[in-house]
C-alpha cells in the first residue's frame, strides 16, 4: 500500500496578525494575558475560523507573550487543533523543544478563556507547562455554546499539580461567559463534537 | 507583537512508506490492522523518530486502511504529535473533514498497540471514529516504557460508549507488550514525559 497523504498542520489565519499588532508582548499581568485570550476567542468564531476558544502561552516571570493559538477545527478541518494544542504547538516550535518545562528553561503559562476540554487537558500535561490559568470551569460552556467538553476526572487539578502544573481560575470569567453568550445566540454556526453530533446532542449530554 | 511562529505540523518518516509498501491496502481481520500497528510502533522507536506506538485508521466495513500514524515527539518536536494525533489528523486530512463520522461517511476504526493517554482519549472522542480497538489497557506501559499515560477515569469506556464509540480490546496484546518490554531494556531513549520528568518519574506516579 502506498499512502495519498503523509503530512498535516495549521497555520494562524492573517486576522490574527492585525488583532494583536498593538498589544504589547510584554503582559504583566494575568488580566491582560486572559484579556488577549477573550479578543482572540471572540474573533475566531466570528471571523468562522473556528469556535470561541483561544490561548496565551507566555513567560510566567515576565509575562512575555510566546505563542497564541486560536480554535482551528474549521480553518484546519483538523478535529484536534483546539486552542491550546495550537498554541502549545507554536510554543514548542518557535522554541525548538517538545518540553517547555526542560532543564535550564524558564517556566513557562497557559492561559484559556475556558477549562480545557478532555483532549487539550491531557496535552497541557504533556506539554511541560508550569502553570494553567483560565477564565473559569463547570458546565456553563456546554450549555452556552452546544460543545461537548468531554469527561474529566473530579480530581484534574490535583492530578496536574501531581505533575508540576499549578492552576489559577476564574480571571475575568464573566468576560469569558459574554463570548459564549454571543456564540449561543448564533444560529449559523457549525459545532464539531465528532460523530455527526452538533450542537443539541451536547447540550443534553451527562458525562458525570 | 508581532509572531515569529504561525505554523506548525508533522510529516510521517520516510521509513513508514518502505515498512508498508509490501503490506494490502485491505486489512479484513482485525488482527492484521494491530500487526501493522506493532510492525510500525516497532520500528518506531528503533529509528529514533518516537516512543513505540503506532495507529491504524481504517474503513470498517472494508478493512481498508485510510492512515497510519507514528509517535512523531522527538522527531516533530511537538509533545502533541502522539501516535493517534498523528493517525486522526492524516485520515482527516485525506478525507477533507474533521469528522470522520459525519453523515453520509462509512464508519471508522481506530486501532492502537495501547489504551491511548489521557490527551489521546479525548482526541478519539472528537475525531467521530465509530470502534477503538486496543492491544491491551493497564498500568504495564507505564512500568515497561517508563511513559505516563496520564489521569483517566475508571468509565472511560462508557464515556465513550455515550458518545458513539465502541472499545475492543486485548487484541494481539502479548505482541504489544513484548514492544514494550525491548523498549524498556535501552537505555539510550528519551522519555517525552514533560515537565522535565523521564522514564523514572513515571514509574513511581501514582495516577489512581
Amino acid at each position: 500500500m502506498e499512502l495519498s497523504v503523509v503530512d498535516f498542520g495549521a497555520r494562524l489565519p492573517g486576522w490574527v496578525a492585525d488583532e494583536i499588532a498593538g498589544v504589547d508582548r510584554r503582559l504583566g499581568h494575568v488580566e491582560d494575558r486572559m484579556r488577549l485570550a477573550h479578543r482572540l476567542a471572540g474573533r475566531n468564531h466570528r471571523e468562522g475560523t473556528g469556535g470561541p476558544f483561544a490561548a496565551v502561552v507566555s513567560d510566567t516571570a515576565t509575562g512575555e507573550v510566546l505563542a497564541v493559538g486560536v480554535n482551528l477545527v474549521l480553518a484546519s478541518g483538523l478535529s484536534g487543533m483546539h486552542a491550546e494544542m495550537v498554541a502549545l504547538c507554536l510554543a514548542q516550535a518557535a522554541a525548538g523543544t517538545w518540553d517547555l518545562g526542560g532543564a535550564g528553561r524558564a517556566p513557562v503559562e497557559l492561559a484559556v478563556n475556558w477549562r480545557p476540554c478532555a483532549m487539550c487537558y491531557g496535552a497541557v500535561l504533556w506539554s511541560g507547562v508550569a502553570r494553567l490559568v483560565i477564565a473559569g470551569e463547570g458546565d456553563e460552556v456546554e450549555h452556552l455554546t452546544g460543545f461537548d467538553e468531554g469527561p474529566m476526572r473530579p480530581d484534574w487539578k490535583e492530578q496536574l499539580a501531581a505533575r508540576g502544573v499549578q492552576v489559577r481560575t476564574d480571571v475575568l470569567r464573566e468576560e469569558a461567559l459574554a463570548t459564549f453568550r454571543e456564540y449561543g445566540e448564533r444560529t449559523d454556526v457549525v459545532v464539531y463534537n465528532g460523530g455527526g453530533r452538533g450542537r443539541s446532542d451536547a447540550r443534553v449530554l451527562q458525562v458525570e
